[in-house]
């Protein structure tokens, strides 16, 4: 697998987890409990499978400089930036575009920087299988097998069975369905045969370019000049010229939901989490005898259940009285308070915020 | 009424509204909203029926300088120094005693500086008419007409009319009841002839005086010798000798519950309050049209109810989501977060804290 490439697109904000998450620090930057970054993680999972020159990270540049001290071992040259959030199809397409300049027999994993993933053992598995699937030409998703009907995550529906690879079955996709209201997430997981989507692909970079031109011509022409120049002293140059003019697309939109011969590799026990929303924490992180979660310095609880205290700052005391399912998050310049069931307003609270002029608190 | 005087007892540390209040900041020297502090609100609105040199006040020697600082036209020797904390009976016992030597028919009003009292028109008229009864020789103490069975105010039983002063009835006292539990509380409401007590009450200084010679002659004795030494040069110094000999005692419970000739004026419409916890404010503040208190400088509310948001902290942001009837109480080096309907519980967190040897949050 020398011809094997991770990808790790690092370039999102992530507001979901604001305060804690802010323009000038994006969720992959977060260590939530852990050790490492989100994005440290990431680069972490891919040792034994990839080895550093053949990981690539695209972000854009005022994430560069962060991540790029966040994982020194990588080499500087392998760190694509965006000149402007275009996204998820641009990132794709100039990864691929520069990755079949260097070796047109290449594959590559797109992979997130902002998601976790418990079980490596396994992802290394999986990974490999799809690599494998991807030589028969297939453009390849991870799905996730749904332990619930969640409304946060964008579903695949399974066809046929294509084949096995290292005893892992994959399916052709029927179609992708974007994050579903509660009846219907209901539906799929009774009806079966659904999948979460992973926002993880698998492909030979030759088999995603021509989709590009099939689907995205105009991106796939602006990509093509951009890799003429890749390389040469106006290379970067080039990049940036061109970058404005491409339109904004998800790789989801733009590729995946009309390519033919994609087919989705189900994961079961990955320990998958997208760290989408505060309540998403108690999914992952390990709680307390009363089901709380304690990030904090300093904390002191009576008769509190399902809470989240979460405080970056030292010498500081949170103390709690009676709360049940609630998240505090507390950074220097905002404090937020939020029941648990609806931790996915903080968006709403952000764009109100943003509406408001109140920007530096974002 | 040029014999008249009051006495504000401005000693109390007050757990009740930690984090707000402290060891070195008690309870009434918070503004909580208003302009001016509980103490300075308690000495304002004596203007007009006391003026300065009739008012004193008793405090706690590390108190005095911020008490003075913010009231700085009383007179210094009328703020009498406790060399530690023995309970109102030696509060009130050092004020009689002292006002004695200065004036043998002097009567006093023992006040409470951190209560809020919203009617001072009212106030002032039973003040009067309190001094009125209490030239006839009673101790008299000023009731609160109960608006709802409140489990966290002591109580004072009604006996037969003796008198009415000013349009005002006043009756005989048939005992005090401490706080109750709910059930007591609600039977009492039913059962009516019961009034809140106030803990402020009006007398002549000879009565109290023959009544402390009476109930608590040992009191009585420490009294009377720093009495003789008040005003000499070896004034202070015998009271800073003699006080720590004076076992601790409450004025309800030392005097007022053994006393013949109690009478009770009960006071209605006169908006006091007693912001024994952070739920009562909701009953005295005015709140916005969700229920919500605000007590910060920038906040933002979703979905947010019948919450009190308060932070002492410039600049920063306290965003709320789906909250209902929480206290968010944010210091710099304590954030409190406490379900309303459990705010009693806040001393029960300063009893951990303290026993867990983390006193530099009290």
């Amino acid at each position: 697998m020398q011809d094997y490439y991770a990808v790790i697109m690092a370039g999102g904000g992530g507001t979901r987890l604001w305060p804690l998450s802010r323009q000038s620090r994006p969720k992959q930057m977060l260590r939530l409990g852990h050790r490492r970054s989100l994005f440290q993680q990431a680069v972490e999972r891919l040792e034994g499978l990839f080895p550093p020159e053949r990981i690539l990270v695209v972000t854009a540049r005022e994430q560069a400089p962060q991540l790029q001290a966040q994982a020194p071992h990588l080499l500087p040259q392998n760190f694509l930036l965006e000149p402007m959030p275009k996204g998820t199809a641009s990132v794709v397409g100039l990864a691929a575009t520069v990755l079949a300049r260097q070796n047109p027999r290449s594959a590559m994993a797109v992979l997130t920087a902002d998601h976790l993933i418990q079980n490596t053992v396994h992802f290394h598995r999986l990974l490999r299988a799809a690599y494998n699937v991807a030589q028969e030409g297939y453009l390849v998703t991870l799905g996730v097998l749904p332990t619930y009907p969640a409304t946060g995550y964008g579903y695949i529906q399974r066809g046929e069975q294509l084949g096995e690879q290292d005893g892992l079955p994959f399916y052709r996709v029927i179609r992708f369905k974007e994050k579903p209201d509660e009846v219907t997430a209901r539906a799929m997981i009774e009806a079966g045969g659904f999948d979460w989507n992973s926002g993880m692909f698998i492909w030979r970079v030759d088999r995603i370019l021509e989709e590009f031109q099939r689907w995205m011509p105009d991106l796939a022409a602006i990509l093509s000049r951009i890799g003429e120049a890749w390389g040469t002293p106006e290379g970067q140059a080039t990049l940036e010229h061109l970058w404005p003019r491409i339109h904004p697309e998800t790789i989801d939109y733009g590729i995946m939901e009309r390519a033919d011969r994609v087919a989705v590799l189900p994961a079961e026990g990955l320990g998958w989490n997208d760290v989408g929303s505060w309540d998403s924490l108690f999914e992952v992180l390990p709680q307390d005898e009363h089901g709380n979660l304690v990030l904090a310095e300093e904390t002191s609880l009576l008769e509190t259940r399902g809470t989240l205290l979460l405080s970056e700052q030292q010498g500081r005391l949170i103390a709690a009285i009676g709360l049940e399912d609630v998240v505090v998050v507390d950074t220097p310049d905002v404090l937020l308070i939020c029941k648990r069931s609806q931790a996915q307003k903080v968006r709403e609270m952000v764009k109100i915020l943003s509406q408001s002029g109140k920007t530096h608190y974002l």
